[in-house]
């Protein structure tokens, strides 16, 4: 994997033991829905994956995006799928999304050269 | 169609009508690309919906909310497919939107009162 | 109770009720957890109740303030302590947030009228 | 003066009032902040009041918005002034912004009947 | 102290010190204002830090977190009281908050590291 | 130029073209509104820009107000101006905008190096 991709993942992996260990049971809760909220469900995971990545941009949330851009990445959505829900994210969220923007496209090309 | 979904439907034609008259180029080009950004493209038009639907749940903006669950409506959407993209936007965006959430299970009634 | 503060629990209990009903597991939880998230623990209720009105203040939920404001009133806080509490808000939020506070003081004194 | 802009402008007197006699100093200098950030520097006020309008719609402030609205009014700022300022803020802020342009678009035709 | 508090706060106090000679007023007084809200009133300093960093987490403000997150660790809060806030604040501003409390997480580390 | 002035131009130019030569169409006309909502109107380029940079500066994207900074510089803005306008939008936006300011400050010396 790309160093970037790699970075932020074991940075993440890191810190989530680290605060999970810590056993505040409202984080943990939380921590746990994230995970059973991007099931398949009625809505397929593609379709929800898309729903956490344009929720994440909307919000302006870099991290949010790289694990939602990965989990995209590893559902086999294609580079066309995820700029089209991105146009979406900056029509709704404006030009103040943009620079996330230029940080998702970048993200997305890291993901690429696995 | 119930008194809400009209006497919103009305207000927002009225008002979108009168700035489009004003002629600013900017707002007036915003406008236009609101509506082709939700056409049919590598996503279909129903996850499109859904991405704006979350996009303006997890931005607290209520008439953008009913706007697109008017939309989604009028595309077949189950309700059990609008909760399910509804619940992912509270997740990220937190108990902050439940209020949100609340108006737009009410608007959801009023529209399949119709 | 005064008039302002009935409708508002009446209209919550009624659609928190609707939403509750339809069974989304994802929502379910996450009222769930807004219920216990405010309970006793290491930090009294009554700083957990100001927690969750500045949070709610400074993101501007006119609906989470009422709620927490009420909260607030039965665990006995005082009125300079809520004003204390909403002062650091306007002070971290900015002066978008006094269309709030105007609300929230008005609020308070429907409570203190029951 | 029309009736939208009395109601809004008495119901803000009103309770600024009672803010104000609460006596919470961290309050008071904020609000006394307010009056003197829009005075005349080496910004003309017509200028400054342009950016709180801006401030105000890209935050998604209707109060704040009607606000400088009024004041914009008061410095003989023309509709097509107010309109540029605005175009820029619903693109910098995005579709979201359009419920709030409307809105705005409306309270300028109230105060234009003055 | 470490390294990462060690640079924060030189940061800080540089840049704060270049704004504050730069001597315009407004500035100026939001800087006065922001050391006298959190001092000692009918609400107790602890409480009071724990409010500015439950609306700093809610709005994702990573600096502002780092500025409570060490003035709290001054006050002898514990690890525990600073997890349960923080918790309210990840309820409440949704899974998007997250990157904030990993980042929060470890900071604290870097306080007690000291 | 500076270095960091240099680099962010380098940067952004380099993502914003892969971005259109990725051939979005609604991405690309959100880009071209970008240049033309800040040309000439009733509102001259000057005013334009300072409002750029509030909307930036409230909305908190260090990326916006870079940019933002850079053309005010072009356009021989002093820093007298500048600073008036940013204290505008501290006032609105709360002290949640002073890490952004002390990042602008910064920056602005950085434009005044070259």
């Amino acid at each position: 994997m790309s160093n970037a991709v790699n970075e932020f993942n074991e940075y993440r992996s890191k810190m989530n033991e680290k605060i999970l260990n810590d056993n505040n049971k409202i984080i943990k809760r939380i921590f746990n829905l994230d995970t059973n909220a991007y099931a398949a469900g009625v809505l397929d995971i593609k379709t929800k994956e898309l729903l956490g990545l344009v929720a994440s941009t909307v919000l302006r949330c870099d991290d949010c995006i790289k694990y939602h851009l990965e989990t995209c990445y590893k559902q086999k959505l294609s580079k066309a799928e995820i700029m089209e829900a991105l146009s979406i994210a900056t029509l709704v969220g404006g030009t103040i999304v943009v620079p996330h923007l230029r940080r998702a496209y970048e993200y997305w090309e890291e993901l690429e050269k696995a």
